[in-house]
């Protein structure tokens, strides 16, 4: 429970209306309800705000109409930013959650640091370092000599495989795996397949988080690097000796094959598949679907399709697909009037 | 072990052959072995029928045609929807799983219907409620404030994130994740992202059944809903707030992201992509590896392709794409065909 | 910590260098360190043998030149496969894992082997059987009448339903579920769908490697089967009643739909779905994110594309799609003068 006038102040915000009313939870503008905070950042859903049923709007600095009586605003520099830290600091619903609970495997040459959470059923493995304030919900596995950093999140039964490496800040969601072995076999004479030992690990920098069920492979030799700000979304697939640069996002259900390194700051959609041994340029934008079969230089470009291509090509290219089965008419009708032509012409 | 005379009173079937031969098994008609109960519903398997090994055969009400003497016929109105019900009264091989196994860790304010199971090693958090004859697997994991139906089976490894609910007679499988924050970063000058409170939960209602290693991702705010009778299959994204219409059905490996809303009775194949914030009219069936960048507004159509045609139009397009060649060639003679004839008429 | 001499002893090589050189690591050349053993497979490497930081470089026998003093070179028939060798012999860092970690649950009536290790939070059912030398990591869910043969490793949390085979030498990564109830649903009148029992099993035979992840369906009846020597990669599906051939290798987030058979000895790439109810022929090689709508009947062949084509058409058809717009211009064009040229003519 928290008052306007408490949120204004903290947002250093300016408050039109009632600065007693008292929240108790957050909602959607198009949802709103009594006594819950909501903010407009999207011009395309001002009409809400006068239907609305929440107590507390956070708006724009530039809102000027008038709004009903029952709605409190306040007036802040980015609506939505504001309502997120609000949302954070008030709202989550996140229980505190401390102590070692029973039973729970940790080896004995483990190192924990202060106020970790180990739940119950986890598994800590021989030489394993874990930082200050990093939370192992139950069912996790941690094989040994992994290195986990400060104030992590470890989600149920998170699989993470020996000599890995997590740093600070990190959220990892359930049933993801961490450092399986990379694919890599040597085809023999038989016709059968010698699995190539995989030794190397995955490193993954501070700020990162990765969604539910992803797999990040091991390095045959050397790392897989998930870099420091990376976003996985759910179900991707990192390969072995992969690289995925700072602050990159990748969407779900998307592949990155093995060697292939993603530059800094791109946006990769869903369901995009990354051949093996390319780089993508820092600043890529990739669409959903994707398939990337090159390295892609130039930096900074939007691209889809599977090949890919640059946007621009495609958006022309896809509408004269869908105009293929007339143009492939016309070309009879051009065919035969050619002909009918000719033969004019050698009649004269 | 039972009676072909039970099998037939049971289905209200009309009986043709030995009513005392025994039944201990089944099989596919083209894999049958002597005391097992098989089904001809397939006219193109008719001709197994008389090679089978089977005992005794359920056949349609019309079939008429005399078979070898060791076969016993039952003539049912559907003779695969009779199959499926003996299979599940007398040939189901589940367990009967009763009780609580220990180490299992059960928070003290956790409520348990009657019959309910709950495995070793599984996870009931704080405020949890399971209901009457529903069984928790091994390793699952169930956080807290979570509510279970009634009859439903989670199984080994499932997780399930606090807040969230699952409806009566659900059946979710295997490593899948229900709950996990969806994918909602705030991008920041310096390039970096900051994560977007996500303290919504996931509503799957009654009826409902999920594949393994499936993520359904909790809602921003407000719910992500999996409505009445939908069947998911394995490896499927359901992203934050979006919505899966009553009785749909999608198969392997489809993603849907965030807020789309996907109607009633839809069939969807496998490897599908939807993008966010679309809407996707009831009873739309739509092929395998399809993407689908708009919402779909006209009922009951039939749709493939990336990006999505009409299935009609898909057709006619993919087959001119294969001749797409053949046009190149066509074209570039015509055009050497014309520069003639524009010769031969300046030439006169 | 081995000696140059002995690595070339054990590889049955020629020496030439210094034969007590110690090495203690191993590295890629590109990225070689002191007391590290490195190759040189591929000729594009070449030049980093100048350059390498490595001990000890394993080469081919036709190798010639000479190389700086601090490096001592062994010629062999196969230096990849010798790396490997040396690899899995001395840099292997698997920790010796055996006997059976507390808690862990086995059912009284499961026969376990010699030298079998069981891991802290494993469920091994009743009537289960593991082979000798097998490794059950933590958190592995073994149901009852599952068998696992001799020397096969269950990676961390990998969940193995009722009735499942796994044979000899197989390695299962953490999350795969083997055994998850067949996608098998019955339309009804009013729209929903009716359960169909999934009583059969999955069988895994030897030498097998399935990566993280993966969901592997039971079969409706009779078996989905996983022949000898196949290699899995992450994030694969495979429907009931599916078959993969013997020593065929599927690359990540490829689907395998309900009953169809795959030959033996084919290469599949990552994200290509399989229709249901068709057959691959053996020795077939099919390009990533491809689609196959129908049965491949030709051995050896390339595929690629959605739909899948002959390898050399789809190159052919994709560098026409490139060109479309300036093909749908050209006919533009070329409609026109023949326009003009129809009546020039009809003028004269």
């Amino acid at each position: 429970m928290v008052s306007a006038l408490e949120i204004s102040k903290l947002l250093n915000g300016e408050l039109i209306g009632n600065k007693d009313t008292v929240i108790r939870s957050v909602s959607k503008i198009d949802q709103g309800h009594p006594e819950s905070l909501t903010f407009l950042a999207n011009p395309k859903y001002t009409n809400f705000i006068y239907e609305t049923k929440a107590s507390v709007v956070l708006v724009g600095k530039g809102f000027k109409s008038s709004v009903p009586n029952h709605i409190t605003l306040i007036k802040v520099d980015d609506p939505y930013a504001s309502f997120c830290l609000i949302l954070d600091k008030f709202f989550n619903n996140k229980s505190a959650l401390a102590g070692i609970e029973q039973p729970s495997f940790i080896a004995p040459d483990a190192t924990l640091g202060k106020e970790v959470y180990i739940g119950a059923f986890a598994y800590v493995g021989s030489q394993v370092q874990v930082g200050d304030g990093t939370l192992i919900y139950p069912q996790v596995y941690i094989g040994s000599n992994v290195k986990i950093g400060k104030n992590s999140i470890i989600y149920p039964g998170v699989k993470v495989y020996n000599q890995c490496i997590i740093g600070d800040n990190c959220i990892v969601h359930a049933g993801t795996v961490i450092g399986s072995d990379g694919f890599g076999f040597a085809p023999q004479k038989d016709g059968s397949y010698a699995k190539i030992p995989q030794i190397g690990n995955v490193i993954i920098e501070d700020d990162v988080e990765i969604g539910s069920n992803c797999s990040i492979d091991r390095a045959t030799m050397g790392s897989t690097i998930i870099r420091k700000g990376v976003k996985l979304d759910n179900l991707i697939q990192v390969a072995h000796n992969a690289e995925v640069g700072k602050n990159t996002v990748i969407a779900s259900q998307t592949g990155v094959s093995g060697s292939t390194k993603i530059g800094e700051n791109c946006v990769i959609g869903g369901q995009v598949g990354f051949v093996g041994h390319i780089s993508i340029a820092k600043g890529s934008q990739i669409g959903a679907q994707s398939g990337i079969p090159n390295s892609i230089d130039t930096p900074g470009q939007k691209w889809i399709g599977s090949p890919v291509q640059e946007y621009k090509n495609y958006l022309r290219s896809s509408i004269v697909v869908k105009r293929l089965p007339d143009m492939d008419k016309k070309l009879d009708e051009l065919e035969k009037e050619v002909e009918e032509l000719k033969k004019k012409l050698k009649g004269e």
